[in-house]
């Protein structure tokens, strides 16, 4: 398997880098935006809208196809993208944060993590090599070490004892793991502490994954902590692998942080402000609900061009959201992450020109 | 406008006929079966998928469209077709259907009916010339007369009035009309009774419509009633014009009644057992909830290869219903509006090779 990132290009003005990750399912161009496709479905979308809005890799949620079908109906059915009818490629998360975010139906060890499902209540186990079992068998092309996430309101000696046990947990991941045909990536905790940030960067970086993740941030820190973590992390990461911020963000986000040296995105905002009627447009965001799009025969947004905005007007999406049509779903989806798109090719042709920083820059003075 | 009907085929065995409808959208090859598209959208489908099912005309609801966003809204924005992005035919029903299933919060006399909006409890009058002022708005291809449908628990005296008062009311509909682009049906009425059925039917055809459709079925009567109150109102309906049965059926009831002499249909049972999982297929209906498609790697139906058959397993299909996820929606009405197409496909060519009859006589005794 000729798993491969490479640099191709560097922006001068940034910290922002063009890349090519290859996997199994193909090339990807980073920076790169993933949507999420938690139970092996884009929301709303079929698989081949996914692939006509040109992204190339999708997320995939491994807590939830663990519960529901099964890691081993979709194994036995041929792997997760033969399943879902998607050519591209995927990246499981290790389920970690759906289980973190349990609480109180969670109980942690050293040997892993036992919960119980939101679905029915039955008991589970997870471990890092029942983390990387279960994502072999889904088969994914990049896959997660199975971490700890520390909340914000823990104690800074829990959250350091948590970033260390993610280092032994990665470990016992890099250990287990056997499929070669899938990228391993570590994920660095550390909270919302620089010194426990790089710790964790330090410890996991010692260790041969093929990526490296920022995890256990956008959990509702300032915009300003959040990049005092990738801060103190990015400089420690391997400039020749592939670096994913879990989770984020908003389109300004997307600028602020491939200028701060990520390469790797996934959240679930674009998708989820669609099915909230909640739309990006070159002016900024709009409710389709405002009234004021009544009898607007425009398209939602004129520099877009996407499945929705090149067919329907701002009354009929409106008429279509109101009336509870599921039609408005599927097109706000579309047009969201045709934006997200548009957004992601923005940025690569400013690393290009090297006036990604200046972008950025003016970002981050207006607050955005 | 050259608005046409021709009957270019006749079934020996039967009285099914094959025939070409034109209207200002195009040529609509009879018998045809009509997919629903209440509020101006086949519920999770876009236009274009429709177009890609094969079907030339779909159904919209005057009631639905008129309390939301508003005929003139529509009318204002250029259109139906235009508002929707549906290129095809429309048909509009009158909305007296939808008005008089609202039974308490209805007021009828003879110039119209009074009614509170199943949305906001707003008081309307509909009467026979608004119904066309708003189909003209509208602007389908094909409208309907304003009808007062009796329930069955009604008086027989009652659904003689009711039978008469449509008369009257469909005479003011064509008084009313001033667009030759639009095709004006009258609904023929008369409850359960076939004399009152005849009744109906001889007061309608003395009036010159475009077509004649058959309301007031399919309420809950049995199959027996359905035929015979058909076969008292087909032999009075004038060869040349089409005739429409309102709100049928089953795929088994097309081929019946198609024998019997219907040209058009239309039914939400395609789309709403869709959206509950009831899908149709070659071996009868089945329910993708089924635990046992839980591990199923064959298609839906192999028969079909429509764009969930051809792509995607029974045991994913499955999943993304059982996980609540839209695209289930949309796939399964994909293939049960593929079904009935595929239906009438082979109602036509049993028409052709004059084995209709025999068709629908194995059903009539197999009780289907």
């Amino acid at each position: 398997m000729d798993l491969n990132f490479t640099v191709t290009a560097t922006d001068p003005s940034s910290k922002g880098r063009l890349g090519m990750f290859r996997t199994a399912h193909g090339d990807i161009q980073t920076p790169v935006f993933m949507p999420v496709g938690t139970q092996a479905a884009v929301k709303t979308l079929d698989p081949a809208e996914v692939d006509a809005l040109d992204y190339r890799v999708i997320l995939a949620n491994t807590y939830h196809l663990y519960l529901r079908p099964g890691h081993e109906v979709i194994r036995d059915l041929g792997g997760l993208h033969r399943f879902m009818g998607w050519n591209g490629s995927i990246l499981t998360d290790s389920g970690g944060f759906q289980v973190f975010s349990l609480r109180d139906l969670v109980k942690i060890s050293e040997e892993g993590v036992r919960f119980a499902s939101h679905l029915d209540g039955s008991r589970h186990l997870l471990t890092p090599e029942r983390a990387i079992e279960i994502q072999e068998a889904l088969g994914a092309d990049i896959i997660m070490a199975f971490d700890e996430m520390a909340t914000p309101e823990q104690s800074p000696a829990r959250v350091l004892e948590a970033a260390h046990r993610t280092t032994r947990w990665a470990a016992r991941c890099l250990e287990t793991r056997r499929r070669p045909d899938q990228a391993l990536f570590a994920i660095t905790q550390g909270g919302f502490d620089p010194r426990l940030r790089e710790q964790s960067a330090r410890e996991l970086t010692a260790l041969p994954f093929d990526g490296y993740a920022i995890g256990g941030l956008s959990v509702g820190e300032s915009k300003e902590v959040m990049a005092a973590m990738i801060e103190a992390t990015e400089p420690l990461l391997p400039t020749d692998k592939p670096r994913y911020l879990m989770g984020v963000g908003t389109p300004d986000d997307l600028v602020r942080l491939v200028a701060r040296g990520v390469d790797m995105f996934d959240c679930v905002m674009p998708t989820r402000n669609a099915r909230n009627g909640s739309l990006f447009t070159g002016e900024g965001k709009i409710s389709i609900k405002n009234a004021r799009f009544a009898r607007d025969e425009g398209p939602l947004d004129p520099e877009c061009g996407c499945a929705a905005c090149a067919r329907f007007s701002r009354a009929y999406l409106r008429h279509l959201f109101m009336a509870g049509e599921i039609l408005a779903l599927r097109l706000n989806t579309i047009h969201n992450l045709r934006f997200y798109q548009r957004r992601m090719e923005a940025i690569r042709e400013a690393i290009r020109r090297g006036s990604l920083g200046e972008w950025a820059a003016r970002l981050e003075r207006e607050g955005a």
